[in-house]
Parts: structure tokens; C-alpha cells; sequence
């Protein structure tokens, strides 16, 4: 029996919207069966009958949505509620959604600050509820490759992380006008107390943190914004360290002319290196010291990658798989977790989903980054909320 | 409403229904709701259970399957027919499923050779239904931007193609034991009267014409069995030209150990050429004369591409898109075709599922191809099929 | 003390002789010491002049040069001849240097059709001198690896070569006027028999049989003249089979509008492939069966390289090397040669320069494939040459 | 008439001495004349009679070299002094032989740190000869196309800058051991008071500012030596501030395992993007905003490229070129210099030559580095010697 999933955001004209429900489509495990699609009560319906829904089923509200399923049996009512609104609702509709019972799978980030975020976590243990973030760069296949070499120590020591994140779409002053996506996303009310840093800076974070199995310790970070009259970072880099010794750079910028989303990490160890670039994402590249250059590809079949790396993948070698396969694994991870507890299995963490924890340290580090920039620069500690 | 689809094959271990099912989920237009999955009745149930389907609706063969659903109502009867099942059964389940009155999506090839194609065109002519072959690499947004670019002669005459498409799971004897896949693909019964231009070098063919508007009329071929005892051709090469008086070489095999699925093409013409890899889908390489090399990207918000180009993506540039989202664009294409139908609209041919002429018009090639590999590679004249 | 070399050819405006000049010059073993180096004798002594020659020992024909040269006492005289002229004058520049005892080195082809260099060889037999001619590609030292993995049989029986070569210098009818290469090349009087096929056609074939150490045995060829009123070929495409069973495809044209010198060849092994292109040439990639893709690169100090192939490094991995170096190559290599015969040590043939008998086979390949385009591209058989 | 050389250092098993002779030799308007190879003096004969020297020009010391080349008339003497010792020769080899009236091309640094290099700048001026640093990688023509297209503002504002440096040769605590190069490299008394940021990290540094035509102002660095026991860094990175307004990161590392000579840099403007890659030399990409990306390729026939960058390339486009025929545009380039100052003319600086300032501004950049890592990452003012 399919899982059931509840929307809230996602109306037209909201790209992340319709990516969560491909993604949730896509393996035939989840059926979409109630939303709350927009603010605005006529765009929602015309959404939900777009999408085949009952309208009975397509509320005006988030809070109606919850107080409304929860009415309904067991065995009929929405289990778990994808967050795909504006930074600034992922928070309280989260919370609502966690009381009335609901797990909870959120686009990111988990919400506006830290200590908001520090709440939701609060929040979250309380409701013994299942909270699960979508960073989506971790659940490809070849990233969940890069950590398990990591892990087994095979390129030794890791020496140095460059991990750099350039987008060119804020490029230019006018970008922000027109656009729905660049409105909020400028706009500290509803985005936060960091623009860029907390949109792409804590995917790069995660990634880090993710692919190397380590955190994140301390940051000397410079955020500016380049734009004139934005309120928050546009662009932005750091030096950090992490907790096995080795040091890394971090950059994130909307203000890259023609870069589209261009993620990017590169890790250096003692006996070898890898590489991996959001754009071509079936391709994993080592540098072995003293051998050729190994590229590993993606794929069912590849018997070369590891049996998880392997569940990832949906085509043999040769047969691309994108962005959209990569959201779906975090989609059929949580659903996994879902079915799990409701059988009343032990709930096991997947290998795709972030989790609060991750959400957590992503705004330590974003806090601990504006910190930084705000002195000079000067090294913060992001204790102890990685540890 | 939903598009409602049967299934004929795709049981378990069959790599490819699973991927017309993702396909077809991809967009939330069409809705599984019948199937035949299995020769085996047991391991078709448990498909259909897996697939949540109702197990009414999971039929023990496709002659039942179509009867049943015939007698459905019109608003609950499958609509179209996925036929997904081993090359030799393509031509009798489609047939039937024609007859029952079910529009049909089949995978290639139509049939098994140039007889029973336009056997099976005359049907589809009688039938008044749609039919559609998935000629998945036509389907890619930017393969269908490189048509758009020769169509308005940006680089002047073709003057020569080359394609190849080597793989390499069939490339050591062993590689046919103990592999459905591999099984039925070598044997002459099942597959038809060639084995690798059949599978593969079909799609070549498809693509070239596909890409460059013309057709192949005249062909001079090499086609052998490279492994022991096999029957049918495993690897061939052939000379060819197009009816715009462009030459081109067209390789295809499947014991080029270490290749995946290394379909690629490449399109001279007097003022630039083009390139383009299904490994790498999501770029497109063109050489202008006297210019740097240019490669465009897909991407739902590109604006230098094709309308019709970018209606062919989900995701916006730098989200990488694969092989599933081009099937799925042959659903959505197909889905949307069977839509105009319900209406009285006149059915539109879409951009991606190529017909039951290009069906002829590749079995016609397959067959020319062997004529020429037999007569001491002599050329042979395609004609009339591609008229 | 270096070796002393002619030239005759390689004015103002000849793109070849500054290569060459620049090869020669590269490693510091040879010494540029007389040459004629225009058929007008102003321009030739202004070239000599730049070069910093002795203006005795610029020569207004190549026939005062052999016999002036030859007055010269043993340790003074040039040792070998490096010729650079336009094809037609390849054969007589040869066999004049020949005769006088001087060393050649080439430009290929080495004569304008295969009677012709039969013609040579026999001369080149008769004078007991060293006969080098400068297939350049063939030197690169990740080609020399290629050849080193495919005769260990790392990759098993070869089922399949492919082989491209498309430039696009003479795309347009306009290319050939104002051009002094361009002139000569289409010309049949200057050029051969063939146009295309002779000039880059050749280096495929050398290429194919340099790296596979087999030789092609048959051809089955289209060639065509694409841009009107050019009496030789300058575009073509062959099917062909090689002496140890595998088959292939060779295409040439310099008519590919946006191409530059895009020679690349793929070779497909039963265990594994190869990939290598001209204008990438430090890296060599093989995909083995079951293992991830490797790209060997060229490095003086990259210890998986065999040491014949390290010895044609100059620089240290990271370092790109160039076709100056591989033509440095050439020459390092046939300097060695004549070393050896001054000390009257053996000859022994080097690694990098082809010989008469390669530029015989050469032009039987071009023969064989000019015959069978005009023999509806019947198969033809290319023996003896080969053998 | 060719520019007489002589060199000091590059005996056997010195890499760099060897890449400097072949850089001068390639085009032929250079000639070696005398030298002092080796502090060993029976390895500097040999080297010297290796390379066809007078034996009476092969000097045991490069006081001796500078006193008996100056007795020599005005028409025979060296005329400039090719310096490739260790790091700690450089700068009392360049002030003898500046004394001695001899023009210096010196391998980077300059000097072993700032206060030295200020000295040597004093010495230049006071000497009136021409001083020229090799710093190679911005002598590749597509480094110089990058700098024309930045200077023109085709990009707009550049925003940031990332530049990276791994190297790996120095990954393991053994690899200091019996390497010559390593060795000095290693030791502080032989390579100053840096080791990584002086040897390749000047390189990023002088990258950046040549492309870019800005300077670095100010930094904030974190550097480490990485292997126990090393007494200088062997890693670190930046943050930068460029003069025009953009910031940076920049990252060199000698202990990246399994990586070469991986020096690139990619630079974010307003309008437009660009990348360059040292080991791919040859292509320079750019991603315009809205337009797809363009990849431009050196050759001296490509019309798209500046009339400057041409004159830097030695082959047509699509025939590779290498590092040392970047190497060798420096030898042109202060060769013709040099040409200029024989006659009185004025001299011009040439494009590809870094002179005494920008050695300063190097080594003020490592001081300011080493500073700024000592002060727990606080930013450090480069001022006043980038004005």
C-alpha cells in the first residue's frame, strides 16, 4: 500500500513544488492525496485539480489541512507532510504539522535561524515523529560512493576540502525583480538572516559534512553582498577545518555570471583524491597517487560500487540519471522510514534523508559564518552543536 | 483526469517496464491501472501486487487482459496498452491490443523484421488508433534542439554523420548465460532474423534520420557474429547516404568490452558541426565555423534553446536531466496524443514517439543492412519505405 | 656533436618547414646547416638569412645543394635531408638527397601514388641510407602506450577500430583560392592521385596500423569530391578489416565545417577499449570490462607508463606536451639512427619514425581505396604490401 | 643574429634547467654559449660537453662565469644570464651577473623573501638591464586571451576569483627523501621563509593579478605544514580582496595525493565567467549569461582570438601546444628585449615576462600570508608595493 503524502506549497509558478512531487512519483511508493498549495485559495484548488486530487482534500490553509486529515481514519489520512513553501513557513508549518501527528519530510533549510531551528529540534524529539530535510546533492548515487571510499580510508588522511558552489541567476540587480524565487529568497523577512550563505551555503556544508563523515569545527568566512541595495549575502567564502585536522574552502555565490548551479567538491587525501560536480553527477573521479585517473560511473549493474550505492541507482551504466533521481531516493528513503514505524519497526535512518541534527549544524555554521564576517573575519568556533 | 494504461511484459527482472513505469509516473498524467506482467502467472501477480494494482485488473494473458477491459466502461477501461514484453512478442500483443481498440505504445523494434511491420502498419492504419514506438533517444531535449538547428540550416548541408553505438555486455561468450536479457536477445526465434542492428542499430538509425530530417536510402554494410556460435549478428558497421546527399557511417555493437551504452553522433555540415553523447544528454556540442565552440544545456529555463526544446525539460539549468525524463517525455508526448483523442481533437504527431513508419522505415534499413552484408557489402537501395 | 641537417622546402608561409625547424631544434642534437628552402631564390635566401644560415650554404635547388654539400669534407656536410616541400616534390627531392648519399626525412606521403613509391623504396634499398618519414601522430607518447597495452593483450582479440580524422579547412569552394596549402592540395598535378585520402587519410592509416600492430587488409570505400569542380576527393569513408580479424570504419574529410584537426581513434578490444584524440593527447583512456574508466597521462616521471613511452616524455606529469614534441620525437628519434650509422653501429629502427615500406603500404591503402570507390564500393583486397 | 645565453644551474637531474634550454632553443633566436651548471665542477663539464659547449665557456663558478664572459669582446659575450639554481641562489647569481652588466631572466622567486627582493628591485634599476621572471603559466595564449577579454570588461565587474593549486608530490613524509628537488624545496635555509606559497602558490598569485589586471590588497590566510616534521608549510589557502572591489580564494597544496600540476583558475564577473586549466592549456572556457558556453582553442590561425594571442602560438588550431612552448614565448619575448636594448631602441616590456615588481609584489604576498596565518587569519594590507 502506497504511502500517503500531504503538500504544503507548491502552486504554480513554485519550481521546488513540482520536483517534489516528480520525485514522489516516481518509484510508485507515495501517492500525493491532500495539499495546501498556495496563500491563495483560488491558485491552490486550480493546483489540486491539476493534479487529480479530491477537492475535499485541497485545503485554504496549512492549519486546516493538518486539523482536517487528523479527523480522518488511520488507514485514509495523510502520513507524512512535504514542506515546499518560502524559507520563512518551513518552520511553523513543520511544528503544526509535527502536533498534529504528521511526520514531516522539509525542503531546506529546516528554518530562518538557529535557535529557531534549535526549537524545531526540540520539536521534533518531543513528537517522536519522523523529520527528514531534502539535501538533495547527498542522495546522488555517486556522493554516497565518495563517502563510503572515505570511510574505508582508502585516499588516507583527508588534507584539504575545496568545495565551491557559484550560481549566476542574482547576478544582476534587475534579477530580483519579477522573479516569485528571487523575491523571497532577498528578502530577510522571509529568507532569514542570511541570503546566499543559508539558500546554497549550507548545501555545500552538508556536503561536506556528508561526503567526508566529519564536521565542520570552525570557519573564517567573508560574506558581502555585491549587489547595492540587497540586504543580505549575495556571495561569499570561507576557510574551515574539520574535526580529523584537514582544512578546506567554501564558496557560495548567486552573483557568478552564467554559472547555473554549479556544485562542486573536490577532496584532497593523503594517497589520492576525488572529485565530483553537481553537473555531471553519474561520474565519480579519483586520482589514485602513482595509477591512471579513475572515473566511476553510476549504475545498477556497476559492480565495481558498493551495494548501496547500487540500491541508488534505477539504470544500468550508460543510462543518465539527473536531479530528479536523486530527489526521489531521498523520497524513497523517507517513505521506507515511514512504512518502518508503521508497523511499528524500529525506525532506521536512511542514507539519503537529513535529518534535524543536520539541520541544526547547517545554521550553526551559517551563524558561525556571519559571526566571522562580522569580525574581521576572525575564527569561530561552531561547537558544540556538531559534536 | 488521468490517462489510463495497460501493461503487457515488464515483470520482474525485466529492466525495461520498470522504466515505462517510472516514465509514465514521471509527470502524474498517466495512471497504471491494468496489466498482463508475466508469461508466468504467479510472478505476474506478484507484480501487480507490488504495483498495488487491483488484482482484478492483473491479468493471466493479454488476450484476457484485453478482452476484460474491453468490456469496461469507457471512463474505466485502459486506454492505450504498454507493450513491453521480449522483441517477438511486440507484433502479436500490439496487433490484439489494436484490434481490442486500445491505442499502443510498444517498445522497439515494431516487430520482428520488415514483413511483419508493415503487416502491423496496415493494422494501425485499419485500427484508427495511435500507435507509438520509444525510440528513447529522440527524446532528449537536446537532440530535439540539434534537429531544430539543421532544420533551419544554421550549418548550411550535411555533408557527412557519423554515428556509433557500442556496448559491450555481450562482448565474451558467457555473457548470454544465465541473462534474460542476453537470452532472448541472441536468439533468432525470439529476437527476429538480426540480433545487434535489430536491438541497437535500430535506434541509430532512428536518431539520424531523426536528427537530420532526412532518411536514409542507400546502405553498404559489414555485419557480423564476432562471438562463437552465435546466429545473428552481434557487431557491424555500414556505409550510408542520406537523401539530401550528405554520407555517413553508421556503427553498432554490443562486444566492445568496457562500453555501456555509448550511443553518439556526430553532424558535419558546410558552415559548423554538431556533436552529441547520450551519455553526457544534457549538452550539445556545436563547432560554428570561424567561432569558438559552443555547448548549450538543457534546461526548462534556457532561453537560447528552442520553445519546443524547452518544453521538453523539467528542471532548470544545472539540474542535470536523464534517460527516465526522456522516456517520459515520450508518455507525456503520447499521453497527450491519446488525450486529443478522447476529445475529438485531432490527434497531433508529438516530437518524441516516432511512428509506425519509422518502425517500417527501421526494419527497412535492418533488412537492407543484411542484403548488402550478404551480397559482399554491396550497396543496397532503402527504397520506397523512407518516401 | 649534433647532427647536421638540410632542408629543401619550408619558405616564408609554409606552416610545415617551421615545425619541422622547431622539432629539429627542440632537443638540441641537430644543427640546421644549409638548405633551399624556396623554388624563388630571393625568398629562399631571406629565409636563410633569418635563419641565421651561412649564405654559401643556401642553395637555389635542391640539386646544388646535394651536389655542394657533397663536396664537403665528412665531418662539414649535411648528414640528411629533411623534406618539406609539396608532395610533388617529395619523390625527386628524395631520391636526388639518396643518390647523393645524404639520409631523408620526409614529409609524407612519401610520393604522389604507390608506383611511385615503390619507385623509392627500391631506392631507398639500393642507397643503404636511412629513409625516415613524419607520421607525427604515431609519436605522441600516449599513442606509443596504446600500442604497448594493445601488445600485452590487456584488451583481448580487437573486434573493432574506429577511426576519424575530419577537418574543415577546405569546407567552402572559396577555402582553396589565396591559399598556398590549400592550392597545392587540390591540385592533382601537385597533390596525387587523391586529395583527402593522400593527405590525412594516410596518417588514419598509419594510426590504425601504428597502434593496432596489425595491418589492414581490405577496404570497402566511398570517396567523394563534396564541393564542386575539385577534381580529387575531399571527403571519404571506408569500411575496412585488419589482418587479425577485427573490422573497422576510417573516415577522412576536410571538408567538416567548425572542425579543426580532429583526428581520433577508438579501438574496441574484447576485454576492454581505447580511446585517444589528437587534440587531447597527453591522456590515454581505456574502459576495462567491470572496472571504472582510467585516463593514463603522459609524464616523464609517471611510473604506470612503459619506459619507452616515459623516454618520449620531456616534462613531468601536469605538464602538457604538444605536436612539436611529437614531432621533436621524430626527430630525436631519427637523429639516433643516423648516430648509430655514423659510428657504423647497426640501425636500428627507433619507435617514432615511419619507414619507406609504411609509406608503401600507405599508398597501397589509398590505392585500394580509390579503386573501390570506383568500383561501387566493392571490397578490395590491398595485398601484397602488407605481408 | 641570435641572442647569446649563458646559464647558471641546470645541471643533471634538474628538471627545470633542461625545460629552460629547450625553451630558448625552439625558436631559434636564441643561442647557449657558456655556463656554470653545477656546483660539482666535473658534473657542470659534462653537462656542458653534453650540450655542444666550448669547454672554455663551461665555467666552475658563476663569479668566474660573469669576469671571463665580460673580458670577451661586446660581439661574442653572453648577453644574458638564464638563472635556474635553487631558490636560494637566485638572488645573489641575478645581482652578480646584473653588476657584471648582464641582462637576468631568473626562474621565480625572485628572491628567498620581501626585504631580499627589494634589494634586487634596487639593483635592477640601478643596473639599467633587463630583469624578467619565468613565470610560465601566463605565458600560454589562452591565459593571455583571458586578460584581453577581462580588459576589455567583457565580463563586467569581476566579482570573485578562485584559484587552485594542488600538487601531490610532496603527499608523503618520504617524498622529501633522496629528491633532489624536494629537498631544497623543503629546507628553509635553500627556500626561504615559506615553502608551498613560495614555490607555486607566487604562481596563483601571479595569475591572478595578470588575468585580472587588479591587485591583490589584502589577505587572510591559514597555512600548515601538513607532515610531521616539516619546518615550512607545505599547504594552506586564502581569502583575497582584489583592488577593483572582487574577493578570492586561493589554494596551493603540495600534499593533495595523486594530483600533478593542477593549477586553475576561474574567474566570476557580473556578465560572464571563465576558466582556465593548466593541464589543458589549449582551451579557454567562458559562460556568458544567456548564452551557451563557449569554448575558445589557441592556434596562430584562429580569428577569434586577439591579434596578441595569436603571435603567441606557434600552430594552427587543433595541433596542440604545451608547457614549454609557453616556456619558450618567455624566451621570445625577452629575447626580443633584449634585441631592442642592442640597438638602442627602447624596451619594451613584453606581455609574457614578469618583472622585478611583480617579484616583489610575490613575495609581499607570501609575507603578508605568512602574517596573516601567524595572527590567527586576521586580514593583512599587502600596501604599498602592488600600487
Amino acid at each position: 500500500m502506497k504511502i500517503r503524502m500531504g503538500m504544503v506549497g507548491g502552486g504554480e509558478g513554485a519550481f521546488i513544488g513540482a520536483i517534489h512531487r516528480m520525485a514522489a512519483a516516481l518509484d510508485g511508493e507515495i501517492e500525493l492525496v491532500a495539499g495546501c498549495f498556495s496563500s491563495n485559495p483560488k491558485q491552490g484548488r486550480m493546483t489540486g485539480e491539476k493534479l487529480g486530487l479530491d477537492p475535499e482534500r485541497v485545503y485554504q490553509s496549512y492549519q486546516q489541512l493538518f486539523s482536517e486529515e487528523a479527523k480522518r481514519s488511520v488507514d485514509d489520512r495523510v502520513e507524512f507532510i512535504a514542506v515546499v513553501t518560502p524559507n520563512d513557513l518551513h518552520l511553523p508549518v513543520a511544528i503544526a504539522a509535527l502536533r498534529a501527528g504528521f511526520h514531516v519530510l522539509s525542503d531546506k533549510p529546516a528554518a530562518g535561524n538557529l535557535e529557531e531551528t534549535l526549537a524545531l529540534q526540540q520539536e521534533v524529539v518531543r513528537s517522536e515523529r519522523i523529520y527528514g530535510l531534502t539535501h538533495t546533492y547527498a542522495a546522488y548515487p555517486m556522493v554516497v560512493q565518495a563517502k563510503e571510499i572515505l570511510r574505508r580510508g582508502e585516499l588516507g588522511n583527508i588534507r584539504r576540502v575545496t568545495v565551491t558552489y557559484p550560481q549566476g541567476w542574482l547576478a544582476l540587480a534587475d534579477d530580483t525583480k519579477g522573479s516569485k524565487q528571487a523575491g523571497w529568497r532577498t528578502d530577510p523577512k522571509r529568507s532569514g538572516e542570511s541570503g546566499c550563505f543559508t539558500d546554497i551555503g549550507t548545501h555545500a556544508h552538508y556536503l561536506v559534512e556528508f561526503v567526508t563523515g566529519e564536521r565542520i569545527s570552525e570557519v573564517c568566512a567573508d560574506l558581502q553582498s555585491v549587489v547595492d541595495e540587497r540586504a543580505l549575502d549575495d556571495d561569499g567564502a570561507a576557510l574551515f577545518k574539520l574535526t580529523g585536522g584537514g582544512r578546506g574552502t567554501l564558496t557560495a555565490s548567486q552573483v557568478c555570471g552564467g554559472e547555473s548551479n554549479n556544485l562542486n567538491i573536490s577532496i584532497y587525501g593523503e594517497r589520492g583524491s576525488l572529485f565530483w560536480e553537481q553537473e555531471s553527477p553519474n561520474q565519480l573521479q579519483i586520482k589514485y597517487r602513482g595509477k591512471p585517473k579513475a572515473t566511476l560511473q553510476a549504475g545498477v549493474d556497476c559492480e565495481y560500487l558498493d551495494k548501496k550505492v547500487r540500491a541508488l541507482c534505477r539504470t544500468p551504466q550508460g543510462h543518465p540519471e539527473g536531479y530528479i533521481e536523486a530527489f526521489a531516493n531521498i523520497y524513497r528513503d523517507f517513505a521506507q522510514m515511514v512504512r518502518s514505524q508503521r508497523r511499528d519497526f524500529p525506525v532506521q535512518s536512511g542514507n539519503c534523508v537529513g535529518g534535524i541534527d543536520a539541520g541544526v549544524r547547517a545554521m550553526a555554521f551559517v551563524r558561525g559564518a556571519l559571526e566571522s564576517s562580522c569580525q574581521q573575519s576572525s575564527w569561530v568556533t561552531l561547537a558544540p552543536y556538531w559534536e
